[in-house]
Order: structure tokens, then C-alpha cells, then sequence
């Protein structure tokens, strides 16, 4: 018999979507409340949740045994004060297709100069300037993951060319050339789009500084659905600001919500999304945990297991 | 030997292309000014540009056997007191990417909230409102020529439902359910988005009307890149106006530019983007007259031939 503690802020979802699956020998436990959480953790050996969540109630899960994480990045469980004698699984295979959504907005956006049309419209201006196409343009993908293979697809479906840069694998088949370790100037050179979707991890940090800004060409637009902190946020300003690259899209950043004094408010050519390129459906994500309770039913290894050290 | 007058605003470009395909027994005379061009008409047996031009030179084309128009739409050359004893190809098979850049542009704006969103943050708010997504929604698609079949396999990859209203082919595999003839209302029941890319013709002259209209939810919006002479622009501004639908984007009105005073400009929920969906490219177009060339030579049939009567 196991017990899963369910605690995420949509906790009645999960609570109802993983009990309408009936998986043997499960007990469920729910709350969105810590608090309320840590006087049932004890006798947990499952848990089911955000990380922030989580984290807070990790010390007093002594019996824990699997941790299923709502979200991909799950930095608050990374910290290396933190205890690492669980298995921890992310959430990953389901926000290609929202990462995919947003991402492609904003570039067919971008090339269909929706932003500027909009603004002729309301001086009452007949604005024919011709739109851009993104076929035959060149889209640089940072982190080919299962996102990053769902944003090449669909560049591949609206006859772009890709380029990858990974720490090892080239996998994806829909990736043109691949880039590794200090190639990252050649894998900027000539970009016409650069998306991050990197975790968050100790060599990933501020990879998009201003030796790297300055290798894009300035026609370049930078959008990041991926992690803040893989950007150094006053060299991209500054690069915005000075015409070094045609734009920015980010939905991270190092601190959120963006504080009111942050120069990004400031800043031209900058578009900001507040966090909302792929958000955690309860429906895409019971699936996992569901599918992995079974593989451990079976006693088959879990999917999506993190790598506490190597951050995801 | 033949010889092709091309009057085209690109006839350079249009002459450059042609040229560089180095036909047999062609000799090619060209120019951006119809009444420049009336002096050589009555030499020339084929004809190649923008349908507007070619109807001016149309009487003097005395030897006319071929004209290949520039467009998709060929209306000008379509007036009944105008000759139809030559053959009219026009532009197919070329605008069915860039009119899926344009519709899923807006498509995928309207989802993720994109003017709302940065409304906000030009004053200065962090917008974390849950976007939504195309997975799921349900399009339908006035006409399914080869732009509707383009349309519905970027539906598709979006994973969207598709329904195709056509007047009898049922030939694209891409389109989950088909309608036909009176079955208009069962149409327009449940869809997200509705998308016109039918030709002007005298059966589909405002075929979207105030009935038409009052079938589409209130969620639904439209998007009309095909042609303005289909939609009954007061009845569409009127249910703009009464909420009886969520949008509309529009590309062509019955007279462009559109007027000062038109009350589009006026109308709420209204995207105006001024002819500019699918332009002609001559690097696309220049192709479809080589093709239609050497099938000429070949005494094959030519492809895109205009039926007259019909109107496409």
C-alpha cells in the first residue's frame, strides 16, 4: 500500500483526476496548504506537487520515497542543503505543444508586424507594408529537450532552419546542425530567432551574456520562455537599447514578478509575458504522475527522473 | 516562336525570372505601364501579369492566346463584356504558406491575449492571465482549395479540429467533417474560428451574412483573407458591435483601401490588415508561368485554368 501526499495549488484537480484512474494500493492525501501538509508527511512515501510546495515540507517526509513535481524547472528542490534520498521526477513531454504556441505567436507576430499594423489601424492609417515570412529563416534553439524538438517541428513546418545547441545529444530530426560546449558564437552567428529553453543550472548561468549578445546579428529577436537566469537581464537591456539586436519576448526573469524599477519596463523593443508561455494543466500533468505510479507498481525505473547534479 | 507581354508593377523582376529559365522560342517584351505596353500588344500571343494591368491592354491583345495572371483573384478579367477567347490561368499552389503565416498569427495572438498583454505593459502591469490554447478548438474553413488545405495542416499540427465547407470536392485529408450547399448553419454551430478563403464569384457574394453570423457563437472570431465581396461588411460590423461574435480580422473589403469613414474603423474587436495576407512574390509566382510554359510547348493541358463561367 502507498500513500501519495498531493499538494499544489490546484490539489482538488489533481486530488479527482488521479483518483478517477483507480490505481491499486494507493492511498491520496490533498491540500494546497503546507502547513496542513506537514501533519499528514510522516506517513507519506509518495508526494505529488509543486516544488515550491514540496520543499516546504520535505524535512518532515521521513518515510518519502517519490517525489513527482507539477512543474519541469525544480530548482527549489535542487538546493544542495536540501536531502537528495528520494527519487525526484519532473514534469516533461507535456509543454511542447503550449511552448510551441507561444513561441510561434510571437515570431509570426514578429514577421506579420502585427504590433505595428495595430497601432496604423488606430490612427486610422491603410498600412500595406509588406510582411516578413518565416520560411528560409533561421531559428537557433538553446536546450533541444522534449520542448526544444516540439519548437523545431514546428519550425520545420513553416519552412525554417534550425540549429541546436546541446551540452551532448542530437537527437532531434528536425535540427539542421548541432553546437556544443564554446561553440555558442558560431551558433549565434546569423540567427534570425534565438529561443532559450535551457534549465536553470550552474553552467547554464548568464550563457546569454554580452560576448554572446554581440555574436547575434542585429536583426536577430531573442525570446525566452525557458529560465531568467540563463540571461544576464543589464547586458540584454543594454544591447536592446543600443540596437544590437531587433527585439526581445521573455517570460522569466531573475526576479518575479519583474520588480517595478527594473529597466526591462524601460527598455525598447522588449515585450514581456509575465510567466505565462507554458502553465501546468492538471490535466496534461496527472498523466505523469499516473504513468510513473505504474511503472513503480511494476517496478519499472520512473520517467523523467531528475539529476540532482546536474540540475535537471 | 511565341512572344509574352509582361505588365506587372515587379516587370522587371517578372522579366529577370523568366529570362534566367532560358525558355525555347520566347521572345519577352515587358513593362510596368499599360499604356506603354498597348504599343506591342497586338505582336504578342501570351500574356503574363497583375489582372488589373492586363484588362486594360485586354481589346489590343488581338493575337492572345494565354494569359497567366500574377494573383490567385482574377475578378478584373472576369467582367462578362471583357473577351474570354484565350486561355486565363491564374496564381494556385503558392500563397498557401504565407496565408498560413497570416491566419495562425492571429489565431495564436487571439489565444495567448497577446495586444491585451502588452496593453499591460505599457502600464507598467505584470499580466500572469492564463492564455488559452489552439489544441482542441475547432475551425472551419469557407473553401478548401490548395490555401484552405495549407490552412488545415497547420490546424492540424496545432492540434485543432477542422471542418471544411466546400462547394462538392471532399479531397483534403486534413479536414475531420465536410458541408456543402444549404448546410451552412450546421457549419458555423461550435466553431472557434472561422476562416474565409473563397473566391469572389456570384454564388458566394455574401454568403456571410447577418444569418450566417447569428450561427457563429459569440466566442468565435474571424478571419477573412480571401476576399472582401464574400461578407456582408454591415452585418458583420453590427454583430461586432452587439457582441455577437468575439473578433474579427480582416485583410479585404469590398472597396480598398478602405474608406476614411468606413465604419470598420470604428468597430470594436476589429483587426485591419490591409491587403497584405499573401502578396505576390515573383520569386513564387515566375515558376507557375515557366511551368505553364513548357506544359504550352508540350501541348499539355495548363495548369490553374480559369473556368470563365464559374469565376476560379
Amino acid at each position: 500500500m502507498h500513500t501519495v501526499l498531493i499538494l499544489s495549488r490546484h490539489a482538488r484537480d489533481y486530488h479527482r483526476l488521479v483518483d478517477a484512474a483507480h490505481l491499486p494500493d494507493l492511498g491520496i492525501t490533498s491540500t494546497a496548504d503546507p502547513a496542513d501538509a506537514a501533519s499528514h508527511a510522516a506517513d507519506v512515501d509518495l508526494a505529488f506537487g509543486e516544488p515550491s510546495l514540496l520543499r516546504q515540507v520535505l524535512p518532515v517526509m521521513t518515510a518519502l520515497r517519490w517525489a513527482q513535481a507539477t512543474w519541469a524547472g525544480v530548482e527549489p528542490l535542487l538546493d544542495p542543503s536540501l536531502r537528495r534520498d528520494y527519487i525526484l521526477t519532473n514534469a516533461r513531454g507535456v509543454f511542447g505543444g503550449l511552448m510551441s504556441e507561444y513561441v510561434f505567436a510571437y515570431l509570426l507576430a514578429h514577421e506579420r508586424r502585427l504590433l505595428e499594423r495595430y497601432s496604423s489601424q488606430r490612427d486610422g492609417r491603410w498600412d500595406a507594408t509588406h510582411p516578413g515570412t518565416l520560411r528560409g529563416k533561421l531559428i537557433g534553439l538553446l536546450g533541444v529537450g522534449t520542448i526544444g524538438a516540439a519548437l523545431a517541428r514546428t519550425a520545420k513546418h513553416f519552412g525554417m532552419r534550425v540549429k541546436g545547441y546541446t551540452r551532448e545529444s542530437e537527437g532531434c530530426p528536425d535540427v539542421d546542425a548541432y553546437y556544443h560546449g564554446n561553440q555558442l558564437a558560431p551558433f549565434a552567428a546569423n540567427l534570425d530567432y534565438l529561443v532559450s529553453v535551457m534549465p536553470a543550472t550552474s553552467s547554464t548561468h548568464h550563457i546569454i551574456d554580452a560576448d554572446f549578445l554581440r555574436a547575434l546579428p542585429p536583426r536577430a529577436v531573442f525570446i525566452n520562455p525557458g529560465r531568467g537566469g540563463v540571461v544576464d537581464e543589464q547586458a540584454l537591456a543594454a544591447a536592446l537599447q543600443e540596437g544590437g539586436l531587433a527585439g526581445a519576448v521573455l517570460d522569466v526573469f531573475q526576479q518575479e514578478p519583474l520588480p517595478r524599477d527594473h529597466v526591462f519596463w524601460r527598455t525598447p523593443n522588449l515585450l514581456i509575458t509575465s510567466h505565462t508561455a507554458a502553465l501546468s494543466v492538471p490535466e496534461d500533468i496527472a498523466p505523469v504522475f499516473i504513468d510513473n505510479y505504474r511503472r513503480l507498481l511494476r517496478g519499472e525505473p520512473l520517467q523523467h527522473r531528475v539529476d540532482f547534479e546536474r540540475g535537471y
